[in-house]
């Protein structure tokens, strides 16, 4: 899979080898196994005055600076990728980093980890002139509900999370698995006896439960009790509980579309949440 | 305003001047007027046997290996920092980066950009002894619903939104004011004649409005007319307008938290958005 970024701060991503976001952890592991790679183009690159200029004054006035189309499509169409039209018979898409696109989430990273090739375009300053999301992006996409100065570190969020996606990249094979966000894709009707899902590692679109290691005591803290007796369904028992407690306290709105069984929604009644069903 | 990331790969920030992530825009900016510092810390600094080990099994068994409290404790506590239960009265806040977070918004940026000191600690690999969010944190936080490999592109998110907030930082003064996400702090009763809000640009909880720079025909496409005739009451109605079309197609969930009048829920209903009022 190979990631080409648009940007006018290609020097943001990297500079020397084994330096800076794309020289790093995961992106490196997959470089040197083949999965992926990721290149920088430089926006300015693309101008022709003397002063390299990629943005102009809006039009219908206001403040700020819009990027300028023309140096943003010239970039992407010297890349080799298909026009925006025939892209859905080709494994690419071009994306635009925004602040008023639709949300980047677990679900698009794994749309994009089925593709061969992947664009994403850095929005800077005031905004992109529309025509760059209108007639070059399969899709303009945000990050989050906070305000950044450009789509770099967004770029960067993307790159990290498709390519832990891909074979092999993730030390072990199943580590991607079982996290929050419900990435999980074992099947939730695995119960056991007592009616707890087998897999209590954050699936089902509730948050990961909490973790511990030694030593069991630290700063006069220990460890919950359970973690240390060795009988596993207790144990399950407690971390589908302590991800329940943990997901209400900081972010109860996931739990209204989480995959809870009827054990789940008492002990949740019991901590006063009331789910309507 | 300082800033300490306590990260394994404090490389990933940066490595020489003017390169990485922390020696760019607006952070090279807020560093060169005096603004913000940030520094990185290496985990591994704070460890004492050979193989300068972080992490460790998890109790209770299961997958992958958990980042231990001791160094992490240690780092923080070499920093300065006041111990939590006095950190009400100082201007500091320690932060965990992880998935199972509290979302992080521009509300939070904004609340965050009042501090004096912040240290962001990057979690990593499962997952990150309990202890660390409950005795050393204020706050853990998740920039988004998506799983990344570690904290560290959260923690670059949170120093760029909250480093653009601070006075002086951003090039002309009101540019953090319009934007997305209700950032601006115009009263949303000052309206025009005809009932449109005076600040188009993104208030009042919507996407900002699109943007156009020349040409005017790029493409065979052309700009909305209406940009280019001059005349500030129809812009506005028009931005407003493209603000709310782009909010609903892109981030529908936005709309029943934001500020419309009159006029904008009559405009959405033609679209088809129905608001229970």
């Amino acid at each position: 899979m190979r990631f080409d970024i648009v940007t006018i701060f290609p020097e943001f991503f990297g500079g020397p080898p084994n330096n800076g976001i794309l020289g790093h952890g995961i992106l490196e592991r997959a470089l040197r196994i083949g999965q992926a790679e990721a290149h920088t183009h430089d926006l300015r690159s693309f101008t022709y005055d003397r002063h390299r200029t990629v943005d102009d004054r809006p039009f219908g006035g206001g403040e700020g600076m819009v990027l300028k189309a023309q140096p943003i499509f010239e970039c992407v169409e010297s890349l080799g990728i298909a026009p925006k039209a025939e892209r859905d018979t080709t494994r690419e898409s071009v994306i635009l980093l925004s602040a008023q696109g639709k949300r980047f989430t677990q679900a698009t990273a794994r749309h994009l980890a089925k593709l061969d090739r992947v664009v994403l375009i850095c929005g800077r300053y005031e905004g992109v002139d529309e025509r760059v999301s209108q007639l070059l992006c399969d899709d303009e996409l945000s990050i989050g509900d906070y305000v950044l100065s450009g789509g770099e570190l967004g770029a960067a969020v993307i790159v990290d999370a498709v390519v832990r996606l891909l074979p092999g990249v993730l030390g072990h094979a199943d580590s991607s698995k079982y996290e929050s966000f419900g990435e999980g894709d074992e099947p939730t009707d695995t119960m056991t006896e007592d009616g707890v899902p087998r897999s209590t590692h954050g699936s089902g679109g509730l948050l990961d439960y909490p973790h511990y290691t030694r030593p069991s005591e630290f700063r006069g803290t220990t460890i919950p009790e359970v973690l240390g007796n060795g009988d596993h369904s207790v144990i399950r028992k407690w971390r589908r509980q302590a991800a329940l407690a943990k997901t209400l306290a900081n972010r109860p709105d996931l739990l209204p579309s989480a995959d809870l069984n009827d054990n789940d929604r008492a002990f949740l009644n019991k901590l006063g949440f009331n789910r309507k069903h």
